[in-house]
């Protein structure tokens, strides 16, 4: 095994089987069959760091300088008993599908919690999404969710991959601060109703109140429905509170991560107020 | 001219001008110097035509079966003295640049409108972005400043265009309901205490108060900054109010699409409330 002068693994063929391996981590079956994924990035990484997540495998740029925290973050994965690789600005490249590329590339095993396993008096407020599409939304709603102190997120039918490139990258991080979780409807139901809860559906149908009425007891879920369809009827009747947002417009919607956001604030606010 | 059975301009070749030119707006350099865009989707076709803006052309499947919404744009489009052309699935995906293209893509005039022109009177809220780099940002702002009845857009510095195809499209419309302006910096301050107005920035600078506390009486203009960087200091500074969102994770910081949506949802809720 070639070292650099500083003793890390040093690797300068794409053709490495390291490289192949982090690389294929940049599609779902992959992911899934190792239970691995990447993380780009120093303030992603660092943050990942500060939430107590060290990579199992991190590539840093061989002939790019190095800044102070990205050096934490080596001795950091080190210590952890993680292997540090020595590479070219040219192969991180290839690993993030970016033509500038990031200096720090993380390779973290999958952070996902059982749904028995979440302690939901650990936070006041959850969010919930179902079939969400859009990896960015996705991610958005991560970092709001850490923003707001939120515990976790959980995902009920087809979502979209939560490590997927694109989702770690729009969570600027909060990905690791957050519990991830995924669920059938009818598990996730009666895992909720095994406890205190209040389950809070956006919605337009009759019986909704306005989104700044109801008292949101901690914990409250926020259920988001998917981006197009919004939530499936029987989803929506199985919810304690229906709450509508005023709308104005024309258009008479709001972007799916918008939409979590202002209801998480407002949830945030009646927690705070009491 | 070819024309199909029903009259329409029927076009087979991707290399006749007519396409070439509307291909051509998938670039800013040519939105520019045309003074035209593109929007695609019956969904934002629609809304626009609600909005009451006509496509100058509107491209649509000659062998996909009609919708009646399709149908009443394309009578509305010929009304309103715009061309309607038939053309093929496989010329709208280049149109389009997606391999399943919408089934209707319409050529709009651009809609700036001069800062001196904007009535400051005709809604409580208008939203002011600065630096703005992300076109799926600036399209969700759009779509929640519709949302929420605010009067419009107006763009600071260098912001991404948006008339840029990804732009209309996360706005799913809004971008018509909206009325949008370019300014720089000192001509914005200047138009803006030329009359009433409210001035807000989100900040983490000293000085700050809680968004919650503010009575942000009409019109208020709510100011976002670059994604990366947030706003600079001397625009901080220029702010009637200076507001921060609680922050109760460890990335400390919200998309910004995100922070404007919290923000005009506030802004109304205080507005509404007196």
């Amino acid at each position: 095994m070639e070292r650099n002068a500083r003793g890390h693994r040093l690797i300068q063929s794409a053709a490495n089987p390291v490289i192949k391996r982090a690389r294929s981590l940049r599609e779902k079956k992959h992911r899934k069959s190792e239970g691995l994924f990447l993380a780009e990035g120093l303030r992603i990484l660092t943050e990942a760091r500060e939430a107590g997540s060290l990579p199992q495998q991190l590539f840093y740029a061989e002939d790019r300088p190095g800044h102070p925290l990205a050096e934490e973050l080596i001795t950091a994965t080190l210590a952890a008993g993680g292997e540090v690789v020595a590479t070219s600005e040219d192969i991180l490249s290839k690993l993030s599908g970016k033509d500038n590329p990031q200096t720090l590339i993380g390779l973290y095993p999958d952070r996902l919690t059982p749904l028995a396993d979440l302690d939901r008096h650990a936070a006041p407020i959850w969010l919930v999404v179902q079939a969400m599409r859009d990896p960015g939304n996705l991610g958005t709603m991560l970092r709001t969710g850490d923003a707001v102190g939120a515990g976790g997120l959980i995902l009920i039918d087809d979502c979209v991959d939560p490590f997927s490139v694109e989702t770690v990258r729009a969570s600027m991080g909060a990905l690791f601060t957050q519990q991830i979780s995924t669920a059938r409807w009818p598990d996730f139901i009666s895992w909720l109703r095994s406890g205190p809860g209040t389950l809070v559906g956006t919605s337009l149908a009759p019986g909704t109140v306005d989104y700044r009425e109801p008292a949101y007891p901690a914990p409250t879920f926020i259920l988001i429905g998917n981006e197009a369809r919004g939530l499936p009827d029987d989803y929506e009747a199985a919810c304690d509170v229906r709450v509508k947002m005023p709308m104005h417009g024309k258009a008479d919607s709001l972007n799916a991560a918008v939409a979590a956001a202002v209801m998480a604030y407002q949830v945030l606010d009646r927690q705070e107020r009491g």
